[in-house]
């Protein structure tokens, strides 16, 4: 088949540059392409449309612009955050939720590996539903004191949106710095900093219609941290290096295009998400998190029996671009981790599939998949039943 | 003035990406912009096209594709060689010239400044001309069990070109890591990683005629590095974070460009500084490097009694853009380290001023402007005459 015609269900794992947004960009690359440390005028041209760039992420978010450090991506926003603040405190507990991002689970994990200023590393419980227990939060606070702590704002598999406030009250009364990572949920959903009571939060560009390469991590002003790359002073000291000009610019476009439009594509994709589900579970389907508050655009299902990599090829050669897990790891991915936090049967749990819609899905694409579908499980169904 | 009639002047800064280069890329943004971990069409085919970005920056040094380790600038690849080394390594000493870009220096003195695991750090000296002393690498080593050794390739005020391979040579012997920066040397001038007898060379995309936003460590197979970005395991567990493809294919287009014009556009910009030194030198300039082996872009000059600064705002004002240090911070420069430490006197390295010439730059921009620098020359000493 035409490879131009696949149709893209996978907006979680990375979505395609909005042309208004490139638009913005392009003059970027080739006419204003000057260094914005340089002090001729193209050098003062890139720093402007840099800070720009940063009045309209935080603008999007309700924050100052010098709360914003822009990074070349959520990774390395999420690392700058934990590995930063604890270079400036003393080790305590961290406390991450046990759905976490591999960017913020990993760098957790390597804090408690340390030989010298070794931290304690707790995971927060999820119920059934993929919601991060409020009650293990306190009991994770009350047990030893915590120094950090990090709870996604949305699940990149589940889209299940957590009680970020809630947990980071908690955290404030123990005097721990708490931090979010948004990224899934920015521009799907309405992000504002300051409701949400952290120090810090990430926001990343190539979600929302921005470009791959521009990230930010927003930051309480009374929170320290050790930058991870050190250099020339860029970024107010904590992330040196030139800035991705074109990158930044396109990030600061697609907050404000998402300011504009999230509401409605929120609700078209809600319409498409229930209409599919209605289906899926026709089908026999279990989707997770059904019943907790979701991203408008997440459905991530299984069908027993049917396995989520078959299902992913199938549908990939049908014409339809979905996921079986989070696209974050270049390495086998084995069993996803939220799933298993959410206590799903392992054989259920390998069934997985994810179906992530964006800005330029349609109804019509939803029942074409749908018929995709049930074609793909006729075809495994028939296949499994020769082979008995 | 119109800005777009600018001539610049400040290639060692950063460069326009090549309309080349940017063809290349764009499909990136909007058709192929699929994740490169997802497994269906769009993300197999973004895995290929880093992979073919890989094999051409691979090529353009002469390594294998499994040596190259995407990162987000220069700065980040050289901080993860230090870093990355020291994470592996026991404390020893870290010998740096003392002429690095701050994103090595920065990092070496962060090590020195570990309350566990505190290296050394030493920094070797450079003679007049800007040449590191082998000298006092063959000393540095002899003091002290080196770990680390990082020496650049080419420095970016001056141009100058370093011995790279027989400081290497040197640290092998006393069984340490040795990196290049080579960010500014690549594109410029013949880079042979073999040759070089490092174990770790950087480079970047922006310099080159690639875009911002992509650059590379250079890795020998058996150095063992700690990552600075946790997550995924992308880049072989080295750099975590969904990678920047187009940004990488551009870096991937600019390394095959410049393999087949980089000889030609020497020449032409090797002559064009000739002929510029010429005058300069007539005007009663300092021209710092004058001697040594340096890259045949750059020129680094001073015309005694007259401010950097200040000639550096004229010049952008009458039409051309240049440097007066290297643009690699945002916070207030200072002094030139690197003229420090070649001994050259404070009053002297606060005239200095940089033209670093690029592919576009013509013989008659160069007249023009001599004659630009002659018409301002002569406005600030009238003026200071009449301030007398």
């Amino acid at each position: 088949m035409n490879k131009m015609v696949q149709i893209y269900f996978d907006h979680n794992a990375t979505t395609a540059v909005d042309g208004a947004v490139l638009d913005v960009m392009l003059p970027y690359f080739q006419e204003e392409f000057g260094n914005p440390s340089s002090r001729h005028l193209r050098g003062m041209t890139a720093r402007r449309a840099v800070d720009r760039a940063r009045g309209q992420v935080a603008d999007s978010v309700g924050v100052q612009p010098e709360q914003v450090v822009f990074c070349s991506g959520g990774s390395e926003a999420n690392n700058l955050f934990i590995q930063g603040a604890a270079g400036y405190l003393k080790p305590a507990r961290i406390i991450v939720s046990a759905i976490e991002h591999p960017c913020v689970l990993r760098p957790a994990q390597e804090l408690a590996r340390k030989v010298h200023e070794k931290w304690n590393l707790r995971r927060l419980a999820v119920d059934c539903l993929g919601r991060v227990s409020l009650d293990d939060a306190t009991n994770a606070m009350r047990e030893q004191q915590p120094g950090l702590v990090s709870v996604m704002l949305a699940n990149n598999e589940t889209g299940v949106i957590q009680d970020v406030a809630a947990v980071a009250e908690k955290a404030r009364e123990h005097g721990a710095w708490t931090h979010t990572d948004a990224v899934q949920a920015f521009g799907k959903v309405p992000v504002d900093f300051a409701a949400l009571k952290v120090h810090a939060m990430t926001l990343s560009a190539h979600k929302i219609y921005g470009p791959k390469g521009a990230a930010a991590l927003i930051m309480d002003k009374r929170l320290l941290l050790k930058p991870l790359i050190l250099g020339g002073g860029h970024e107010n000291g904590l992330r040196s290096g030139t800035e991705n000009v074109p990158a930044i610019v396109g990030f600061g476009a697609a907050c404000e295009l998402a300011k504009i439009r999230m509401a409605e594509i929120a609700a078209r994709v809600a319409a498409m998400r229930a209409r599919l589900e209605q289906e899926l579970i026709e089908m026999g389907a279990v989707i997770f998190g059904l019943g907790a508050e979701r991203l408008p655009n997440t459905c991530y299902f299984a069908l027993p029996g049917i396995e989520g990599d078959t299902l992913v090829v199938r549908l990939d050669k049908a014409g339809f671009a979905v996921a079986s897990g989070a696209a974050c790891s270049s390495v086998t991915p084995g069993q996803s981790h939220v799933l298993e936090a959410m206590g799903v049967e392992p054989m259920l749990a390998r069934c997985a599939v994810r179906v992530s819609l964006g800005s330029a899905n349609t109804p019509l694409q939803v029942e074409d998949f749908l018929k995709a579908l049930v074609n793909t499980l006729t075809g495994l169904r028939n296949m499994n039943s020769a082979m008995v």
